[in-house]
Protein backbone atom coordinates (compact mmCIF):
# COMPACT_ATOMS: atom_id res chain seq x y z
CA UNK A 1 0.00 0.00 0.00
CA UNK A 2 2.65 2.22 0.58
CA UNK A 3 4.13 1.74 -2.77
CA UNK A 4 1.39 2.34 -4.58
CA UNK A 5 0.30 5.55 -2.78
CA UNK A 6 2.52 8.00 -5.30
CA UNK A 7 0.55 6.33 -7.87
CA UNK A 8 -3.17 6.58 -6.58
CA UNK A 9 -5.80 9.12 -6.88
CA UNK A 10 -6.53 9.76 -10.66
CA UNK A 11 -9.32 6.72 -11.49
CA UNK A 12 -12.64 8.09 -11.08
CA UNK A 13 -14.63 5.59 -9.14
CA UNK A 14 -18.48 4.99 -10.08
CA UNK A 15 -20.98 3.07 -8.41
CA UNK A 16 -23.95 1.44 -9.44
CA UNK A 17 -26.42 0.03 -7.50
CA UNK A 18 -29.66 -1.51 -7.86
CA UNK A 19 -32.62 -4.05 -7.47
CA UNK A 20 -31.58 -7.22 -9.05
CA UNK A 21 -33.47 -7.74 -12.09
CA UNK A 22 -32.92 -3.74 -13.41
CA UNK A 23 -29.93 -5.11 -15.90
CA UNK A 24 -26.86 -3.86 -13.27
CA UNK A 25 -24.48 -6.26 -15.29
CA UNK A 26 -25.50 -5.08 -18.80
CA UNK A 27 -25.47 -1.82 -18.14
CA UNK A 28 -21.87 -2.36 -16.75
CA UNK A 29 -20.60 -4.18 -19.80
CA UNK A 30 -22.18 -1.41 -21.85
CA UNK A 31 -19.90 0.93 -20.22
CA UNK A 32 -17.42 -0.59 -20.21
CA UNK A 33 -17.95 -0.83 -24.23
CA UNK A 34 -18.27 3.00 -24.52
CA UNK A 35 -15.49 3.68 -21.70
CA UNK A 36 -12.72 1.53 -24.19
CA UNK A 37 -13.90 3.50 -27.24
CA UNK A 38 -12.45 6.58 -25.71
CA UNK A 39 -9.60 5.06 -24.77
CA UNK A 40 -9.97 4.69 -21.47
CA UNK A 41 -8.67 1.72 -19.27
CA UNK A 42 -11.64 0.21 -17.20
CA UNK A 43 -11.33 -1.63 -13.91
CA UNK A 44 -14.70 -3.54 -12.84
CA UNK A 45 -15.21 -4.49 -9.20
CA UNK A 46 -18.49 -6.80 -8.52
CA UNK A 47 -19.59 -6.63 -5.00
CA UNK A 48 -21.79 -9.12 -3.65
CA UNK A 49 -22.95 -7.88 -0.22
CA UNK A 50 -25.61 -10.57 -0.04
CA UNK A 51 -23.62 -13.68 0.98
CA UNK A 52 -21.94 -13.08 4.51
CA UNK A 53 -20.57 -17.00 4.98
CA UNK A 54 -19.20 -18.07 1.42
CA UNK A 55 -15.85 -16.45 0.76
CA UNK A 56 -16.12 -17.11 -2.89
CA UNK A 57 -16.86 -14.55 -5.49
CA UNK A 58 -20.45 -14.84 -7.03
CA UNK A 59 -20.54 -12.73 -9.98
CA UNK A 60 -23.52 -15.21 -11.76
CA UNK A 61 -23.37 -13.18 -15.29
CA UNK A 62 -19.73 -12.52 -15.61
CA UNK A 63 -20.11 -14.15 -18.94
CA UNK A 64 -22.23 -10.71 -20.13
CA UNK A 65 -18.71 -9.21 -19.70
CA UNK A 66 -17.16 -12.15 -22.05
CA UNK A 67 -16.64 -9.22 -24.30
CA UNK A 68 -14.13 -7.68 -22.52
CA UNK A 69 -12.28 -10.65 -20.91
CA UNK A 70 -9.90 -10.32 -23.88
CA UNK A 71 -9.17 -6.41 -23.06
CA UNK A 72 -5.95 -5.76 -21.74
CA UNK A 73 -6.93 -2.49 -20.74
CA UNK A 74 -9.57 -3.89 -18.76
CA UNK A 75 -9.67 -5.49 -15.68
CA UNK A 76 -12.48 -7.77 -14.07
CA UNK A 77 -12.79 -9.20 -10.33
CA UNK A 78 -15.85 -9.80 -8.34
CA UNK A 79 -16.05 -10.04 -4.47
CA UNK A 80 -17.88 -11.34 -1.96
CA UNK A 81 -17.96 -8.99 1.30
CA UNK A 82 -17.44 -11.46 4.33
CA UNK A 83 -19.01 -11.62 7.55
CA UNK A 84 -20.57 -8.60 9.11
CA UNK A 85 -17.25 -6.74 10.67
CA UNK A 86 -16.65 -4.35 8.48
CA UNK A 87 -18.69 -5.71 5.25
CA UNK A 88 -18.08 -3.83 1.85
CA UNK A 89 -16.04 -0.80 3.51
CA UNK A 90 -13.20 -3.07 3.87
CA UNK A 91 -11.94 -4.78 1.18
CA UNK A 92 -13.19 -2.66 -1.01
CA UNK A 93 -11.18 0.31 -0.17
CA UNK A 94 -8.08 -1.92 -0.92
CA UNK A 95 -8.98 -3.17 -4.10
CA UNK A 96 -9.59 0.42 -5.42
CA UNK A 97 -6.75 1.44 -4.67
CA UNK A 98 -4.78 -1.03 -6.75
CA UNK A 99 -6.55 -0.69 -9.50
CA UNK A 100 -6.38 3.26 -9.22
CA UNK A 101 -2.40 2.72 -8.60
CA UNK A 102 -2.77 0.28 -11.64
CA UNK A 103 -3.72 3.34 -14.28
CA UNK A 104 -7.35 2.42 -14.31
CA UNK A 105 -8.97 5.94 -15.52
CA UNK A 106 -12.58 4.83 -14.63
CA UNK A 107 -13.38 1.97 -11.58
CA UNK A 108 -16.72 0.54 -11.72
CA UNK A 109 -18.43 -0.56 -9.16
CA UNK A 110 -20.95 -2.96 -9.17
CA UNK A 111 -23.33 -3.94 -6.08
CA UNK A 112 -26.88 -4.76 -5.09
CA UNK A 113 -29.12 -2.46 -3.83
CA UNK A 114 -30.09 -4.40 -0.35
CA UNK A 115 -29.84 -2.84 3.02
CA UNK A 116 -26.89 -0.76 3.70
CA UNK A 117 -24.32 -2.09 0.74
CA UNK A 118 -25.73 0.77 -1.70
CA UNK A 119 -24.97 3.75 0.84
CA UNK A 120 -21.75 1.96 1.64
CA UNK A 121 -20.83 2.54 -2.09
CA UNK A 122 -22.43 5.57 -2.19
CA UNK A 123 -19.56 6.51 0.47
CA UNK A 124 -16.86 5.22 -1.75
CA UNK A 125 -17.54 6.51 -5.04
CA UNK A 126 -17.16 9.89 -6.61
CA UNK A 127 -20.32 9.54 -8.53
CA UNK A 128 -22.92 7.06 -7.53
CA UNK A 129 -25.62 5.61 -10.62
CA UNK A 130 -28.77 4.12 -9.15
CA UNK A 131 -29.86 1.59 -11.53
CA UNK A 132 -33.84 1.64 -12.28
CA UNK A 133 -36.40 -0.04 -14.35
CA UNK A 134 -40.33 0.33 -15.50
CA UNK A 135 -42.44 -1.54 -13.75
CA UNK A 136 -40.97 -2.86 -10.54
CA UNK A 137 -42.14 -0.24 -8.31
CA UNK A 138 -38.99 1.03 -8.16
CA UNK A 139 -40.19 4.95 -7.78
CA UNK A 140 -41.67 3.88 -4.45
CA UNK A 141 -38.77 1.53 -3.33
CA UNK A 142 -36.08 4.32 -4.15
CA UNK A 143 -37.95 6.38 -1.33
CA UNK A 144 -37.97 4.25 0.72
CA UNK A 145 -34.42 2.53 0.43
CA UNK A 146 -33.02 6.56 0.41
CA UNK A 147 -31.28 5.78 -2.36
CA UNK A 148 -32.67 8.72 -3.73
CA UNK A 149 -30.02 11.09 -1.11
CA UNK A 150 -26.93 9.16 -2.97
CA UNK A 151 -27.91 8.95 -6.32
CA UNK A 152 -25.50 11.30 -8.69
CA UNK A 153 -27.32 10.33 -11.86
CA UNK A 154 -30.33 8.12 -12.02
CA UNK A 155 -30.24 5.52 -14.92
CA UNK A 156 -33.62 3.99 -16.08
CA UNK A 157 -32.98 0.66 -17.73
CA UNK A 158 -35.30 -0.95 -19.97
CA UNK A 159 -36.84 2.20 -20.95
CA UNK A 160 -38.46 0.29 -24.31
CA UNK A 161 -41.36 -0.82 -21.45
CA UNK A 162 -44.32 0.85 -20.58
CA UNK A 163 -43.95 2.92 -17.78
CA UNK A 164 -40.27 4.02 -18.54
CA UNK A 165 -41.96 7.91 -18.45
CA UNK A 166 -44.09 7.21 -15.32
CA UNK A 167 -41.09 6.22 -13.38
CA UNK A 168 -39.47 9.46 -14.88
CA UNK A 169 -41.73 11.99 -13.77
CA UNK A 170 -42.34 10.27 -10.25
CA UNK A 171 -38.05 10.88 -9.69
CA UNK A 172 -38.16 14.48 -11.06
CA UNK A 173 -40.92 15.07 -8.80
CA UNK A 174 -38.82 13.53 -5.37
CA UNK A 175 -35.71 15.38 -6.84
CA UNK A 176 -38.04 18.39 -7.03
CA UNK A 177 -38.67 18.19 -3.84
CA UNK A 178 -35.21 17.32 -1.93
CA UNK A 179 -33.46 19.95 -0.18
CA UNK A 180 -30.57 21.34 -1.82
CA UNK A 181 -27.46 23.92 -1.30
CA UNK A 182 -27.07 26.47 -3.23
CA UNK A 183 -25.12 25.48 -6.33
CA UNK A 184 -25.19 22.14 -5.24
CA UNK A 185 -25.57 19.05 -8.39
CA UNK A 186 -29.13 18.48 -9.55
CA UNK A 187 -29.22 14.63 -9.94
CA UNK A 188 -29.68 13.57 -13.38
CA UNK A 189 -31.81 11.18 -15.41
CA UNK A 190 -31.16 9.07 -18.12
CA UNK A 191 -32.83 6.56 -20.08
CA UNK A 192 -31.61 3.21 -21.25
CA UNK A 193 -31.97 0.38 -23.03
CA UNK A 194 -28.40 -0.85 -21.81
CA UNK A 195 -28.87 -4.48 -23.94
CA UNK A 196 -29.04 -2.29 -27.31
CA UNK A 197 -26.48 -0.03 -26.27
CA UNK A 198 -29.02 2.95 -26.26
CA UNK A 199 -28.49 5.29 -24.53
CA UNK A 200 -25.26 4.44 -23.00
CA UNK A 201 -23.36 7.38 -24.46
CA UNK A 202 -25.53 9.68 -22.59
CA UNK A 203 -24.87 8.14 -19.26
CA UNK A 204 -21.02 8.60 -19.69
CA UNK A 205 -21.81 12.62 -20.92
CA UNK A 206 -23.85 12.65 -17.73
CA UNK A 207 -20.63 11.14 -15.37
CA UNK A 208 -17.58 13.49 -17.04
CA UNK A 209 -20.29 16.31 -16.48
CA UNK A 210 -20.70 15.11 -12.46
CA UNK A 211 -16.85 14.70 -12.34
CA UNK A 212 -16.49 18.53 -13.61
CA UNK A 213 -19.15 19.71 -11.24
CA UNK A 214 -17.29 17.79 -8.41
CA UNK A 215 -13.68 19.61 -9.28
CA UNK A 216 -15.19 22.43 -10.08
CA UNK A 217 -17.12 22.53 -6.77
CA UNK A 218 -14.22 21.37 -4.78
CA UNK A 219 -16.59 18.46 -3.66
CA UNK A 220 -13.73 16.16 -5.43
CA UNK A 221 -11.26 17.04 -2.66
CA UNK A 222 -13.72 16.47 0.03
CA UNK A 223 -14.95 13.42 -0.68
CA UNK A 224 -11.31 12.31 -1.25
CA UNK A 225 -10.61 13.30 2.30
CA UNK A 226 -13.59 12.15 3.80
CA UNK A 227 -13.53 8.59 2.12
CA UNK A 228 -9.52 8.68 3.18
CA UNK A 229 -10.26 9.65 6.83
CA UNK A 230 -12.73 6.37 7.01
CA UNK A 231 -10.44 4.15 5.60
CA UNK A 232 -7.63 4.93 8.10
CA UNK A 233 -9.84 5.23 10.79
CA UNK A 234 -11.25 1.04 9.77
CA UNK A 235 -7.82 -0.17 9.68
CA UNK A 236 -7.07 1.76 12.95
CA UNK A 237 -9.96 -0.29 14.70
CA UNK A 238 -9.42 -3.38 13.01
CA UNK A 239 -5.83 -2.85 14.34
CA UNK A 240 -7.02 -2.24 17.66
CA UNK A 241 -9.66 -5.02 17.62
CA UNK A 242 -6.98 -7.48 17.03
CA UNK A 243 -4.46 -6.18 19.88
CA UNK A 244 -7.90 -6.68 22.12
CA UNK A 245 -9.01 -10.02 20.95
CA UNK A 246 -5.33 -11.31 20.40
CA UNK A 247 -4.14 -14.30 22.13
CA UNK A 248 -0.17 -13.06 23.22
CA UNK A 249 -2.30 -10.02 24.89
CA UNK A 250 -3.31 -9.61 28.32
CA UNK A 251 -7.13 -10.76 28.61
CA UNK A 252 -8.72 -7.67 29.97
CA UNK A 253 -11.61 -7.95 27.38
CA UNK A 254 -12.35 -11.39 28.59
CA UNK A 255 -12.42 -10.07 32.41
CA UNK A 256 -14.32 -6.95 31.38
CA UNK A 257 -17.40 -8.81 29.60
CA UNK A 258 -17.46 -11.53 32.28
CA UNK A 259 -18.13 -8.68 34.74
CA UNK A 260 -20.66 -7.39 32.84
CA UNK A 261 -22.33 -10.30 32.21
CA UNK A 262 -22.22 -10.92 35.90
CA UNK A 263 -24.19 -7.70 36.29
CA UNK A 264 -21.31 -6.22 38.11
CA UNK A 265 -20.14 -3.83 35.45
CA UNK A 266 -21.99 -2.15 32.48
CA UNK A 267 -20.35 -2.33 28.84
CA UNK A 268 -20.15 2.12 29.19
CA UNK A 269 -17.73 1.76 32.66
CA UNK A 270 -16.06 -1.53 30.98
CA UNK A 271 -15.69 0.59 27.77
CA UNK A 272 -14.00 2.54 29.40
CA UNK A 273 -11.53 0.34 31.09
CA UNK A 274 -10.69 -1.00 27.75
CA UNK A 275 -9.76 2.56 26.83
CA UNK A 276 -7.51 3.41 29.44
CA UNK A 277 -5.57 0.13 29.13
CA UNK A 278 -4.77 1.41 25.75
CA UNK A 279 -2.02 3.51 27.39
CA UNK A 280 -0.31 0.06 27.29
CA UNK A 281 -0.18 0.34 23.46
CA UNK A 282 3.26 -1.32 22.56
CA UNK A 283 5.19 1.06 20.04
CA UNK B 1 -26.67 1.37 32.51
CA UNK B 2 -24.41 1.06 35.43
CA UNK B 3 -27.76 0.94 37.51
CA UNK B 4 -29.32 -1.60 35.12
CA UNK B 5 -26.28 -4.01 35.22
CA UNK B 6 -27.30 -5.89 38.39
CA UNK B 7 -30.77 -6.74 37.15
CA UNK B 8 -29.68 -7.56 33.47
CA UNK B 9 -29.25 -11.34 32.63
CA UNK B 10 -32.12 -13.38 33.24
CA UNK B 11 -33.98 -12.58 30.23
CA UNK B 12 -34.18 -15.13 26.98
CA UNK B 13 -33.18 -13.19 23.78
CA UNK B 14 -35.31 -14.89 20.48
CA UNK B 15 -34.26 -13.56 17.17
CA UNK B 16 -37.08 -13.80 14.46
CA UNK B 17 -35.80 -13.37 10.99
CA UNK B 18 -36.93 -13.90 7.41
CA UNK B 19 -38.01 -12.59 4.20
CA UNK B 20 -41.17 -10.10 3.29
CA UNK B 21 -44.37 -12.29 3.51
CA UNK B 22 -43.36 -14.95 5.36
CA UNK B 23 -45.51 -13.78 8.34
CA UNK B 24 -43.03 -12.70 11.05
CA UNK B 25 -45.27 -10.06 12.65
CA UNK B 26 -48.25 -12.79 12.41
CA UNK B 27 -45.99 -14.99 13.98
CA UNK B 28 -44.70 -12.49 16.49
CA UNK B 29 -47.82 -11.82 18.23
CA UNK B 30 -49.24 -15.66 17.95
CA UNK B 31 -45.69 -16.28 20.07
CA UNK B 32 -46.17 -13.11 22.21
CA UNK B 33 -50.10 -14.83 23.38
CA UNK B 34 -48.26 -18.39 23.95
CA UNK B 35 -45.68 -17.21 26.49
CA UNK B 36 -48.59 -14.85 28.06
CA UNK B 37 -50.61 -18.01 28.80
CA UNK B 38 -47.47 -19.33 29.97
CA UNK B 39 -47.31 -16.12 32.54
CA UNK B 40 -43.86 -14.99 31.07
CA UNK B 41 -43.33 -10.92 30.73
CA UNK B 42 -42.52 -10.60 26.71
CA UNK B 43 -40.79 -7.66 25.36
CA UNK B 44 -40.86 -7.02 21.36
CA UNK B 45 -38.12 -5.60 19.21
CA UNK B 46 -39.02 -4.78 15.69
CA UNK B 47 -36.26 -3.76 14.29
CA UNK B 48 -36.01 -2.15 10.60
CA UNK B 49 -32.11 -2.39 9.14
CA UNK B 50 -33.47 -1.07 5.26
CA UNK B 51 -34.18 2.63 6.28
CA UNK B 52 -30.75 4.11 6.68
CA UNK B 53 -31.75 7.47 6.58
CA UNK B 54 -35.02 7.57 8.58
CA UNK B 55 -35.08 8.64 11.61
CA UNK B 56 -38.63 7.22 12.65
CA UNK B 57 -40.25 3.65 13.47
CA UNK B 58 -41.72 1.84 10.44
CA UNK B 59 -43.40 -1.28 12.08
CA UNK B 60 -46.42 -0.75 9.27
CA UNK B 61 -47.60 -3.99 10.86
CA UNK B 62 -47.93 -3.24 14.14
CA UNK B 63 -51.80 -3.21 13.97
CA UNK B 64 -51.12 -7.04 14.40
CA UNK B 65 -49.97 -6.43 17.91
CA UNK B 66 -52.96 -4.66 19.27
CA UNK B 67 -54.20 -7.12 20.99
CA UNK B 68 -51.33 -7.10 23.37
CA UNK B 69 -51.97 -2.87 23.17
CA UNK B 70 -53.34 -2.71 26.64
CA UNK B 71 -51.13 -5.75 28.45
CA UNK B 72 -49.23 -4.06 31.28
CA UNK B 73 -47.05 -7.11 30.85
CA UNK B 74 -46.46 -6.56 27.25
CA UNK B 75 -43.80 -3.72 25.92
CA UNK B 76 -43.58 -3.45 22.03
CA UNK B 77 -40.85 -0.90 20.83
CA UNK B 78 -40.04 -0.47 16.80
CA UNK B 79 -36.45 0.61 15.80
CA UNK B 80 -35.00 2.24 12.51
CA UNK B 81 -31.56 1.41 12.58
CA UNK B 82 -29.94 4.63 11.56
CA UNK B 83 -27.12 5.04 8.80
CA UNK B 84 -25.01 2.91 8.45
CA UNK B 85 -22.14 2.91 11.17
CA UNK B 86 -22.72 0.29 13.91
CA UNK B 87 -26.10 0.02 12.47
CA UNK B 88 -28.44 -2.58 14.16
CA UNK B 89 -25.81 -3.11 16.30
CA UNK B 90 -25.35 -0.19 18.73
CA UNK B 91 -29.04 0.61 19.39
CA UNK B 92 -30.33 -2.87 19.69
CA UNK B 93 -27.63 -4.24 22.48
CA UNK B 94 -29.03 -1.51 24.57
CA UNK B 95 -32.97 -1.83 24.06
CA UNK B 96 -32.41 -5.21 25.36
CA UNK B 97 -30.82 -4.07 28.31
CA UNK B 98 -33.26 -2.50 29.29
CA UNK B 99 -35.91 -4.87 29.02
CA UNK B 100 -34.14 -7.15 30.56
CA UNK B 101 -33.52 -5.28 33.54
CA UNK B 102 -37.38 -4.13 33.14
CA UNK B 103 -38.04 -8.08 34.39
CA UNK B 104 -38.94 -9.22 30.55
CA UNK B 105 -38.35 -13.38 30.35
CA UNK B 106 -38.57 -13.26 26.68
CA UNK B 107 -37.59 -10.73 24.00
CA UNK B 108 -38.69 -11.24 21.00
CA UNK B 109 -36.24 -9.47 18.47
CA UNK B 110 -37.82 -9.22 14.79
CA UNK B 111 -36.10 -8.21 12.05
CA UNK B 112 -36.48 -8.65 8.04
CA UNK B 113 -33.96 -11.18 6.58
CA UNK B 114 -31.78 -8.73 4.40
CA UNK B 115 -28.25 -7.99 3.72
CA UNK B 116 -26.46 -8.56 7.24
CA UNK B 117 -29.14 -7.82 9.64
CA UNK B 118 -30.08 -11.64 10.32
CA UNK B 119 -26.35 -11.78 10.68
CA UNK B 120 -26.41 -9.15 13.27
CA UNK B 121 -29.42 -10.26 15.17
CA UNK B 122 -28.30 -13.76 15.49
CA UNK B 123 -25.08 -12.64 16.99
CA UNK B 124 -27.41 -10.77 19.48
CA UNK B 125 -29.82 -13.36 20.28
CA UNK B 126 -29.57 -16.57 22.54
CA UNK B 127 -31.93 -18.60 19.80
CA UNK B 128 -32.09 -17.75 16.25
CA UNK B 129 -36.07 -18.49 14.35
CA UNK B 130 -35.87 -18.12 10.56
CA UNK B 131 -39.30 -18.13 9.78
CA UNK B 132 -39.72 -19.53 5.97
CA UNK B 133 -42.82 -19.88 3.65
CA UNK B 134 -43.85 -22.19 1.19
CA UNK B 135 -43.51 -21.17 -2.53
CA UNK B 136 -41.24 -18.00 -1.93
CA UNK B 137 -38.74 -20.35 -3.51
CA UNK B 138 -37.09 -20.15 0.32
CA UNK B 139 -35.05 -23.31 0.20
CA UNK B 140 -32.52 -22.12 -2.15
CA UNK B 141 -33.06 -18.40 -0.44
CA UNK B 142 -31.65 -20.21 2.62
CA UNK B 143 -28.64 -21.16 1.35
CA UNK B 144 -27.75 -18.63 -0.43
CA UNK B 145 -28.13 -15.68 2.76
CA UNK B 146 -26.24 -18.28 4.87
CA UNK B 147 -29.47 -18.70 7.06
CA UNK B 148 -28.75 -22.10 7.52
CA UNK B 149 -25.85 -21.21 9.49
CA UNK B 150 -27.21 -18.83 12.09
CA UNK B 151 -30.66 -20.62 12.45
CA UNK B 152 -31.62 -22.49 15.80
CA UNK B 153 -34.94 -23.23 14.56
CA UNK B 154 -36.64 -23.13 11.25
CA UNK B 155 -40.06 -22.65 11.35
CA UNK B 156 -41.89 -23.14 8.03
CA UNK B 157 -45.02 -20.85 8.14
CA UNK B 158 -47.82 -20.78 6.23
CA UNK B 159 -47.71 -24.45 6.64
CA UNK B 160 -51.08 -25.33 5.37
CA UNK B 161 -49.98 -23.75 1.81
CA UNK B 162 -48.75 -26.56 -0.91
CA UNK B 163 -45.02 -26.62 -0.73
CA UNK B 164 -44.77 -26.91 2.96
CA UNK B 165 -43.31 -30.36 3.14
CA UNK B 166 -41.06 -29.51 0.10
CA UNK B 167 -39.88 -26.89 2.30
CA UNK B 168 -39.13 -29.12 5.00
CA UNK B 169 -37.38 -31.84 3.29
CA UNK B 170 -35.14 -29.20 1.92
CA UNK B 171 -34.20 -27.83 4.98
CA UNK B 172 -33.73 -31.40 6.41
CA UNK B 173 -31.33 -31.89 3.55
CA UNK B 174 -29.65 -28.92 3.81
CA UNK B 175 -28.92 -29.03 7.55
CA UNK B 176 -28.10 -33.16 7.15
CA UNK B 177 -24.90 -31.49 5.31
CA UNK B 178 -23.98 -29.04 7.92
CA UNK B 179 -20.70 -30.10 9.64
CA UNK B 180 -21.47 -29.97 13.73
CA UNK B 181 -19.07 -30.72 16.42
CA UNK B 182 -20.06 -33.32 18.76
CA UNK B 183 -22.89 -32.47 21.14
CA UNK B 184 -23.94 -29.61 19.63
CA UNK B 185 -27.59 -28.61 18.99
CA UNK B 186 -29.44 -29.97 15.94
CA UNK B 187 -31.68 -27.40 14.13
CA UNK B 188 -35.33 -28.18 14.54
CA UNK B 189 -38.13 -27.36 12.15
CA UNK B 190 -41.54 -26.79 12.88
CA UNK B 191 -44.39 -25.99 10.89
CA UNK B 192 -47.06 -23.53 11.30
CA UNK B 193 -50.54 -21.45 10.55
CA UNK B 194 -49.31 -18.70 12.69
CA UNK B 195 -52.58 -16.67 11.69
CA UNK B 196 -54.49 -19.48 13.35
CA UNK B 197 -52.03 -20.42 16.24
CA UNK B 198 -51.90 -23.73 14.51
CA UNK B 199 -47.28 -24.96 15.73
CA UNK B 200 -46.74 -22.15 18.08
CA UNK B 201 -46.70 -24.15 21.08
CA UNK B 202 -44.22 -26.19 19.33
CA UNK B 203 -42.30 -23.13 18.63
CA UNK B 204 -42.52 -22.28 22.00
CA UNK B 205 -41.51 -25.89 23.78
CA UNK B 206 -38.73 -25.82 21.02
CA UNK B 207 -37.26 -22.65 22.44
CA UNK B 208 -37.47 -24.06 25.33
CA UNK B 209 -35.29 -27.32 24.39
CA UNK B 210 -32.88 -25.20 23.04
CA UNK B 211 -32.53 -22.65 25.74
CA UNK B 212 -31.75 -26.03 28.21
CA UNK B 213 -29.24 -27.49 25.63
CA UNK B 214 -27.47 -23.73 25.84
CA UNK B 215 -27.19 -23.76 29.72
CA UNK B 216 -26.41 -27.51 29.67
CA UNK B 217 -23.58 -27.20 27.13
CA UNK B 218 -22.86 -23.93 28.70
CA UNK B 219 -23.33 -22.57 25.64
CA UNK B 220 -25.36 -19.64 27.02
CA UNK B 221 -21.96 -18.43 28.98
CA UNK B 222 -20.06 -18.42 25.96
CA UNK B 223 -22.57 -16.65 23.68
CA UNK B 224 -23.47 -13.90 26.27
CA UNK B 225 -19.40 -13.48 26.72
CA UNK B 226 -19.09 -12.98 23.80
CA UNK B 227 -21.94 -10.78 23.58
CA UNK B 228 -20.26 -8.31 26.36
CA UNK B 229 -17.24 -8.27 24.33
CA UNK B 230 -18.82 -6.96 21.14
CA UNK B 231 -20.41 -4.34 22.89
CA UNK B 232 -17.94 -3.34 25.22
CA UNK B 233 -15.77 -3.12 22.05
CA UNK B 234 -18.57 -1.43 19.89
CA UNK B 235 -18.80 1.24 22.56
CA UNK B 236 -15.08 1.47 22.84
CA UNK B 237 -14.54 2.52 19.26
CA UNK B 238 -17.09 4.71 19.06
CA UNK B 239 -15.80 6.57 21.83
CA UNK B 240 -12.28 6.72 19.80
CA UNK B 241 -14.45 7.64 16.58
CA UNK B 242 -15.67 10.62 18.64
CA UNK B 243 -12.37 11.82 19.89
CA UNK B 244 -10.85 11.21 16.36
CA UNK B 245 -13.46 13.23 15.18
CA UNK B 246 -14.25 15.61 17.82
CA UNK B 247 -13.77 19.64 17.05
CA UNK B 248 -12.05 20.31 20.24
CA UNK B 249 -8.89 17.80 20.02
CA UNK B 250 -6.22 18.10 17.34
CA UNK B 251 -6.97 17.59 13.54
CA UNK B 252 -4.84 14.36 13.43
CA UNK B 253 -7.05 12.53 11.30
CA UNK B 254 -8.12 15.28 8.80
CA UNK B 255 -4.26 15.57 8.45
CA UNK B 256 -3.36 11.96 7.96
CA UNK B 257 -6.11 11.53 5.45
CA UNK B 258 -4.69 14.56 3.49
CA UNK B 259 -1.17 13.04 3.22
CA UNK B 260 -3.15 9.68 1.78
CA UNK B 261 -5.23 11.93 -0.78
CA UNK B 262 -1.60 13.53 -1.90
CA UNK B 263 0.00 10.45 -1.77
CA UNK B 264 2.38 11.36 0.62
CA UNK B 265 1.37 8.49 2.63
CA UNK B 266 -0.63 5.18 2.98
CA UNK B 267 -3.94 4.14 5.27
CA UNK B 268 -2.22 1.58 6.86
CA UNK B 269 1.01 4.03 7.65
CA UNK B 270 -1.80 6.63 8.77
CA UNK B 271 -4.03 4.27 10.75
CA UNK B 272 -0.27 3.50 12.71
CA UNK B 273 0.06 7.22 13.23
CA UNK B 274 -3.48 7.58 14.61
CA UNK B 275 -2.61 5.18 16.97
CA UNK B 276 0.14 6.02 18.24
CA UNK B 277 -1.69 9.81 18.90
CA UNK B 278 -4.02 7.66 21.09
CA UNK B 279 -1.09 8.10 24.31
CA UNK B 280 -1.78 11.15 24.44
CA UNK B 281 -5.82 9.90 25.35
CA UNK B 282 -7.19 11.91 28.30
CA UNK B 283 -8.44 10.47 31.47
Amino acid sequence: MAGLAPYAGNAHVVGLTGSPGVGKSTSTAALVSALREQGKRVGVLAVDPSSPFSGGALLGDRVRMQDHALDRSVYIRSMASRGHLGGLSWATPQALRVLDAAGCDVILVETVGVGQSEVEIAAMADTTIVLLAPGMGDGIQAAKAGILEIGDLFVINKSDRDGADQVRRELRGMIGLTDRAEGAWRPEIVKTVASKGEGIDEVVAAIDRHREHLVASGELDTRRLRRARDEIEAIAVTALREQWRGVHENAALDQFAAEVVAGDSDPYAAADLLLESLDALPD
